[in-house]
């Protein structure tokens, strides 16, 4: 029997300088970097040694801290280096929304103390960056938790579930969010088996997923992406979980490549399809899958997947980085406001009213 | 415009020695070695230089033809030699059943000439003997180009098809079961588009379909596996054309891990699912997919399948080498005798008369 474990956070704050499991590392090997500077977080940012859209902002947010911590001076002072800070942080990833936000959330508090407060002791200030970087990241853990209970109201002991490509602790502050109910089961004492697609071209299910559920003592078995038809048709799984990157008004799910495929064989498998997500990827603005542009990444992501060639050179080849899953095989979306069936457009709508 | 061009073969008898094409080198290199003896060739099939069932069995017709030629003596001496030269050529590898049934055939051949025609000339004997092979690898030739003309008639000008793993031209005499049509189509000036899913663990749609389609001029897009069901969704393909391993009596299908999944997808989409293969392939003497055992293969194929670890160790693996696709996601199977639909248990049976 295997003990329970806590999940392997991405991004711990030790008190004086900010612990950052380096990503690009695994599964071989589980460094944690030691970050001290602002400079030291754009690096880790930049180098993609931690990825994950709520990770990255909850580390640019700590980045921020350690910044300004050395900074003497009033609060004006200190708030035009958090600003100078978060400016430089930005240029970290340059396309990371997430970064953005969490960057953004740090100056306005700033500005929401001196102006709207009063503020002027510097050392004040500098304190009450720190807080809201923990807070950031207490809430995103509680945005995951409260995703894994609702979702766990779909599941029961003993479940078998698949999951395609990582939408996992790893990303986020901890637990995740597809797997956020998997991390809960086990906390509960469940017995749940998952099955994990290695997801091509880029195997986050194999390096990602096999990884973080294994660190964690849960039952995982990895399987390549075509061998989920297979493990469905034996009836090892009754539910399937996946992450999204965006979810449209409608409910059409935008995930990465291969979900849509998986939602397919769920449906021809009588297999429950759930998308979990935390509200803020839900789009009201976009009204179906069809707006949501799917890129197209670089093709030596399928010819030469680890440093060897294993296509022909100069053969075409199709990379779509994300696919989109239509409304109709999604059998729930679950978020950490509840639950919400078809019809989505209404009742995503009533989610957020 | 691409010229037509021939598929690449895999063996060429080169008048008095054989070229065959080293397919462990591909698609990086295309090198033909010179086989001189039995021995060469019993080392080119231990090796996996050559694969495919009938190719191994072409290959080692030949062997037998390389291993007798410099024996002096009458037809007797010389098929005491024809038969302890196949007994050594049959312990290459020693699971091929292509390879026992080449060489009982050429063993068979030598016996009927002495027997039933009482052929006394060794120097006949060995003629015969090359003669046998050359015989045996023209059949498998026929029998491809039958397959690709009878599934010709289920195809038209302009089509999209997508397949899977690797039935080509490679495995055979000349091409080969699935790929067989699109060569022809190629021969008739249509214009084909092909997607070849890369087929994991091993590749072989990557290393082999793509390699060899493109060689031939033939219009090929790779993709990952996980990705056929976004281009079915597109509308990009009209068919689905794979082999098979083996037919059972009632239809049901086994080949490389993946084609059940994508016989679900097909299905889902509405475009056919076709099966092609040799009526050698079809076994009534196995009732149904249920009875035909799955091999499951090492993990290391899934964990470290570029030649660098992917996965965390110690994680579980589920890694079998075929599925099954049940007869009702088979809208046909397509043979060197002509096109069998559904009822498959009825029309199989009366296919072998």
């Amino acid at each position: 029997m295997e003990t329970a474990q806590q999940p392997l956070q991405s991004v711990v704050w030790a008190g004086d300088h900010l612990d950052l499991l380096d990503q690009r590392l695994l599964p071989e090997e589980i460094v944690y970097l030691a970050l001290t500077t602002a400079e030291d977080v754009w690096e880790a940012i930049r180098h993609l040694k931690v990825r994950g859209a709520p990770a990255i902002g909850i580390a640019a947010a700590f980045g921020v801290y350690l910044g300004v911590r050395e900074v003497s001076g009033d609060a004006e002072q200190v708030q035009a280096e958090i600003n100078r800070q978060a400016d430089y942080l930005a240029t970290s990833r340059p396309t990371a929304v997430n970064l953005f936000w969490a960057l953004d959330r740090m100056k306005a508090k700033a500005d929401a103390l001196l102006t709207g407060e009063g503020l002027r002791d510097g050392e004040v200030l500098k304190e009450a960056m720190l807080s809201e970087a923990i807070q950031i990241q207490a809430e995103d853990e509680e945005t995951c938790r409260l995703i894994g209970e609702h979702a766990l109201t779909l599941l029961h002991d003993g479940i078998g579930v698949l999951t395609h490509c990582n939408a996992g602790g790893l990303a986020t502050a901890k637990y995740g969010t597809a797997l956020a109910p998997l991390y809960l089961a086990q906390e509960r004492g469940w017995n749940v088996k998952v099955f994990a697609d290695e997801t091509r071209p880029v195997l986050q299910g194999s390096r990602l997923t096999a990884f973080e559920l294994q660190q964690a003592g849960i039952d995982v078995t990895l399987i390549c992406d075509n061998m989920a038809a297979m493990v469905m048709s034996k009836g090892w799984v009754q539910a399937v979980i996946v992450g999204t990157d965006r979810v449209a008004a409608n409910g059409d799910v935008a995930n990465k490549i291969g979900t849509y495929g998986v939602a397919v064989l769920a449906k021809a498998h009588g297999i429950p399809f759930y998308v979990a997500c935390p509200m803020s990827t839900i789009d009201l603005n976009t009204p179906t899958g069809a707006e949501i542009p799917i890129e197209e990444r670089n093709e030596e992501e399928v010819t030469e997947g680890f440093g060897k060639r294993t296509a022909p050179r100069g053969v075409k080849v199709f990379n779509p980085a994300f696919d989109v899953t239509p409304n109709e095989y999604v059998t729930a979306i679950i978020t950490e406001k509840g639950v919400v069936q078809a019809p989505y457009g209404e009742n995503l709508r009533k989610l957020f009213g």
